[in-house]
C-alpha cells in the first residue's frame, strides 16, 4: 500500500499534515488531512475522525475549523479524510449535493457509482489501517464526529459500530436521509428506490431498528439555514426520547450552518472527547 | 456612498460580517470583512486592520485565521479588507504575485494600473470613513497588521502616519519590496523604473529616510519558504538597530509561511494590540 505524507505545517505547536494514498475501497488516490500534537517519542495517542459536509474536501476543515489550538493542548490526532472518491474515471454529477464531494459515507450499490462510491468501507475499514500503520495512533481511544453530511457520517458510523468509539459528537447532522432531500437524492442515486435499504444509513432508523451509542453530543445552530428542510434536528430528539437515549442535543442560539459555527464549539467537543479518550 | 452589508454569521460570541462599498479610490466595488465582537449597545470598539497577501481576497483571513475568538474577548473590532480592487474593466495579469490580488499597498502611477490601483488611498483614507460610518469603532483606538504582502502593508502604513496606530504587527511581512524579486516585479510595475518612488512603500528605506514608530511586533517563521529569497527579515533586523528603534521582532521557529503559523499567534498578538488600544 503506498502512503504519501504531501505536506507538513506547524499549527499551535502540533504538526498538520496531508497524506495521498491509493485506495482498495474506492479504487482511488484518496487524501486526507491529519494534526499530530506535540507528544514524547514513541507515545500512542487518541484519535477523533472528523468528517466534512458536502462539496468538502480533506481541506476544509483542516483550514477553516479551528480544532488544531484544542487538539494539541489535549494530545488528540484529529483525521480529516475527503467526502468521496475523485479523479478521472469516477463518476460525477453537476449539482453540489450528489456526486464527487456528496459521498454521504455510503456503499453505493447502483451504476455509475458502485465501482468507486465506497465511503463507508473506507472511512469504517480502511483508512483505520492506513492511519494506524502510518501514524503514532491508539486504535483503542476513538473518537468521531463530523458537520453537516458528516455529522450524519460520524452518527451512523458511531450507531452500526457501538463499542468502537468513546465518544461520537456531531455538528449540525443531517439527522435522516430517509427525511429530507439531500437524502432523498443521495441515497434513491448510490442505492436505489428500496429505502429498506436505506436505514443502515440513517440515525433515527438505525435507533428505531434497535441501535444503541452511550456518550453522544450533538449542536445545532438555531439560526441554520438547513435547519428546518434538511437537518431536522426535532426527528432525532424524538428518537433519541422514544428509545430512551441519554443523549445531549443542544440548539446554539443564533448560529449558522458555517464552520464559524463549527469552529466556536469545537474546542469545546474535543475537551469533552478527551474526557472519554483519556479514561 | 452605497455600503451594503452581504452576510452576518455569529462566531465565538460576536459576528462576522461581510460588507461591499462604491469605492471612489479604485472606481470599483470593493468587499471587506467586519468581525464586530459583543457590545453593549452604543458602545465604541477600538478596531484592528488586518491586511492579507498576495492572492488573497477580504475572504482569506476572516476563514483561515483564527482571530475571532480573541477579538471577542478583548472586544476589538477586526477589518480584513481586499487586496485590490477587482472586476470588469480592472487590469489584471496571469501571474499570482502581480495584478488583481497583489495591490501592494500602492497608489499605482503606471498605465494600466493607475485608474484603479490605488490601495494606498483606500486603505489609509477612504476605507477607515466607510469603517466609521457603518461600524461602532472608535477611530482614535486603532492598531494595524498584516500577513506576508499585508505585513509590508501594515508596517509601511504605519511608519508613514506615526500616531495614527496604537500598535503595529505583522506576520512574516516581505520587509524590503526595494530588496525582493516580488517587490521589484510589483512596484517596477505599478510605479515605473525610479526606485526614488518606490521609497516611500519600503519599511527598510521608510525607516532609513527617517520615519519612526512604536511598539511594533514582527513574527517571522524560521522555516517560511520565503524567508531568504523574498521577506528577507534581517534586512529589518538591521534597519530597527541602525535606527535605534525598541522593536519586537521573533523568529518563531520551525513555522512556515502559511496560516497555520498566522493562527498560532494571531491571538498573541490581539492581546498585544489590545493593551496597547485600552490604555
Amino acid at each position: 500500500m503506498s502512503v504519501e505524507k504531501l505536506s507538513s505545517s506547524l499549527c499551535h505547536g502540533g504538526d498538520q499534515q496531508v497524506w495521498r494514498h491509493d485506495s482498495r475501497a474506492t479504487g482511488t488516490k484518496m487524501t486526507f488531512a491529519a494534526y499530530i500534537p506535540e507528544h514524547e517519542e514513541g507515545a500512542k495517542l487518541p484519535v477523533l475522525w472528523f468528517l466534512a459536509g458536502l462539496t468538502c474536501t480533506h481541506e476544509n476543515a483542516m483550514v477553516k475549523c479551528e480544532y488544531k489550538k484544542a487538539a494539541n493542548e489535549h494530545g488528540v490526532i484529529v483525521i480529516c479524510p475527503d467526502t468521496s472518491p475523485r479523479g478521472e474515471g469516477v463518476a460525477d454529477h453537476e449539482d453540489y449535493d450528489f456526486g464527487q464531494g456528496a459521498g454521504f459515507y455510503v456503499d453505493a450499490t447502483q451504476q455509475p457509482w458502485q465501482p468507486h462510491f465506497r465511503m463507508r468501507s473506507y472511512i469504517e475499514d480502511e483508512l483505520p489501517e492506513v492511519v494506524a500503520a502510518a501514524l503514532p495512533v491508539d486504535m483503542d481511544r476513538q473518537a468521531i464526529t463530523g458537520h453537516s453530511m458528516g455529522g450524519h457520517g460520524a452518527l451512523t458510523i458511531g450507531l452500526r459500530n457501538p463499542g468502537r468509539f468513546r465518544s461520537t459528537s456531531a455538528f449540525a447532522p443531517i439527522i435522516s436521509p430517509l427525511n429530507c432531500p439531500w437524502g432523498e437524492k443521495a441515497l434513491t442515486g448510490y442505492l436505489g428506490d428500496d429505502r429498506q435499504d436505506w436505514r443502515e444509513y440513517d440515525s433515527v432508523a438505525l435507533i428505531e431498528d434497535g441501535a444503541r451509542l452511550q456518550n453522544v453530543l450533538v449542536d445545532q445552530g438555531s439560526a441554520d439555514e438547513w435547519l428546518e428542510g434538511q437537518l431536522k434536528t426535532h426527528l432525532l430528539q424524538d428518537a433519541v426520547r422514544d428509545a430512551g437515549l441519554d443523549w445531549d442535543i443542544r440548539m446554539q442560539d443564533g448560529y449558522d450552518h458555517s464552520y464559524f459555527f463549527v469552529s466556536t464549539f469545537v474546542a469545546e467537543h474535543i475537551a469533552w472527547h478527551a474526557r472519554h479518550l483519556k479514561v
